[in-house]
């Protein structure tokens, strides 16, 4: 790296409940410097928006490349967000509401900023560098807390109204089931988030069936992580296994529904919890996926792990700001009407 | 009309298991003569297709319009076909196989031809003329024989690998439920499609429990069509009222969970049996669609009664023909890669 960098430059920017990681990648979007730090919703989002630009800023400096240079920033965020606007509009778990970040960072910066949700932005990067390279269409599912699925339609983030969509962990599944999170019942989230999984699960330890699990996490939610579930397997806690199989193939049954909807070419899993057990979410959600969609399909099914991790929604965010710029020149022309 | 019209013409055609169905639109989309003709596919391919050739030739006599005044002819196929390459992969209605239609008539009236599903070409009629103007998505279900869905986003049929999608009619709705024309169980169609609903019908007919409807059609599934239906309702026959707004309320179950996915601008509901029931149908669906998707979803609910009928399908296929001509322009810029 030459003493001050020139050429041109893309920011990633990964905007979590509880942190933010910020990636600065070069031209060939290759990363040039990384930046984490707490994200403190509470303190209100002008104070969150200060940290976010004092995060960029530092990132900049590490790679001493001037603002100037920037080609575009992308940023994912939680909960809906309006792509056209660039607006936040709920972030339940910062406590914002109707944040216009875009403006706000274009101001800063100089800049051109896009905004999209941080689920779509991780199936973004993973159909563009990871999983679903090449993919005309990507699903991406990525079970956590919740269960977060995006997809990717020839190049683009697929988009709902309100730019709302994809909201795979409330597929009805079960017939007055347990209530939700959303205020509906029998989402998928209620079966097979990590969640709903860890739940089950501390039942069975406060039953005695899962004495490993028992021993390092106890019987309190906020302690079963997924890393903790692959270590009382690997121990032998037969009864954790029982209960993720399940729940993995709940998710399959419902994602077969989806399949026969979309036919994606690629559906890719990632999120903590399949990254803590990839083998069992991926034999059981396509053991699920090849006796449940139209016979038809079955040839035509192609699950993948996430291959990007952490990077996948910066390397995303960054990406869909680059696309974003492409798209506001030709916008137009693909939309035509009548 | 002058004595030879001159200026632009399109075709649309609806090519159906039992009919064809042709119809000359001039540049602004108006009917200028329509030909209808028994479609005869066990006659084979080879003969299908001169007969097609023969009809569309009669059409255009009517009308005194020349080939070289055709822009583009548009062909609604049944079945998987694949829309890059214009072949109509199977029809079984038909039993048609690999047919390369699209080539043939290209050659035969020296103009463009576009091929889709004949299910794409009704939601995109009614999207580009009909319930769905103006949406950026639309979603158009027609529960029949089967369940047919297509979807529109932003101005292009959604299409999954293989050109193959929205296959609503085999969302899996019950678990180990009955067996499903496409090989798996308990698929909506088993418990929403006219075929399933008429069987119960004629159970309960054969019960004593529907008089109107054994009177005017006995309990032979091919008698008890959409029109019979109404009736023996009009006649006061309460259980097969009730079999079918449990049809109903069960197709609105399965799209709460379409909604939660794609959330589309338009639902639009259309064919035999809701052009047949449409009240019934649309208070049906929507009220359970307000009682099952995300609550955050609600709002933005907007279903609506399929407006064009027959021609819907014609319509859609003769613009889509258009739409394809100028995708073929600009398809390389839309779908651009890294």
């Amino acid at each position: 790296m030459t003493a001050v960098a020139d050429g041109k430059y893309w920011v990633g920017f990964d905007l979590g409940g509880t942190k933010m990681y910020a990636v600065l990648f070069d031209a060939q979007f290759r990363p040039v410097a990384r930046r984490r730090k707490k994200t403190r919703g509470n303190e209100g989002a002008e104070a969150g928006v200060e940290r976010i630009s004092h995060l960029l800023q530092k990132l900049l400096d590490d790679a001493q490349v001037r603002r100037e240079h920037l080609e575009a920033i992308g940023v994912g965020a939680p909960g809906p967000v309006d792509m056209e606007e660039g607006v936040i509009h709920e972030a339940p778990n910062l406590g914002w509401k109707d944040v216009p970040l875009r403006e706000l960072l274009e101001k800063e910066f100089g800049c051109p900023v896009a905004i999209c949700n941080d689920v779509d932005a991780g199936v973004y990067g993973e159909c563009r560098f990871g999983a679903a390279r090449g993919a005309r269409t990507a699903l991406g599912v990525f079970p956590g807390t919740g269960i977060g699925g995006g997809l990717i339609y020839e190049g683009q983030i697929f988009r709902g109204r309100n730019s709302s969509c994809l909201e795979i962990g409330h597929l009805p599944v079960v017939p007055n089931g347990a209530p939700c999170g959303c205020g509906r019942r029998g989402c998928l989230e209620t079966v097979a988030s990590r969640l709903a999984l860890s739940a089950e699960i501390a039942k069975a330890a406060y039953r005695g069936q899962a004495p490993h699990l028992l021993r390092v996490a106890g019987t309190d939610l906020a302690n079963i992580r997924s890393g903790v579930l692959a270590e009382a397997i690997e121990a032998g806690d037969r009864v954790v296994e029982g209960i993720l199989r399940d729940g993995a193939r709940a998710l399959g049954t419902a994602l077969a529904g989806v399949v026969n909807l979309l036919l994606p070419d690629t559906i890719v899993l990632g999120g903590g919890l399949v990254e803590a057990l990839p083998e069992l979410f991926l034999s059981e959600v396509t053991g699920e996926l090849q006796r449940r969609v139209m016979p038809a399909f079955v040839a035509a099914l192609n699950v993948k792990l996430a291959e990007l991790g952490d990077d996948a929604g910066v390397l995303g965010a960054a990406a869909w700001a680059r696309q974003s710029l492409t798209n506001r020149g030709s916008r137009t022309a693909v939309f035509s009407t009548t």
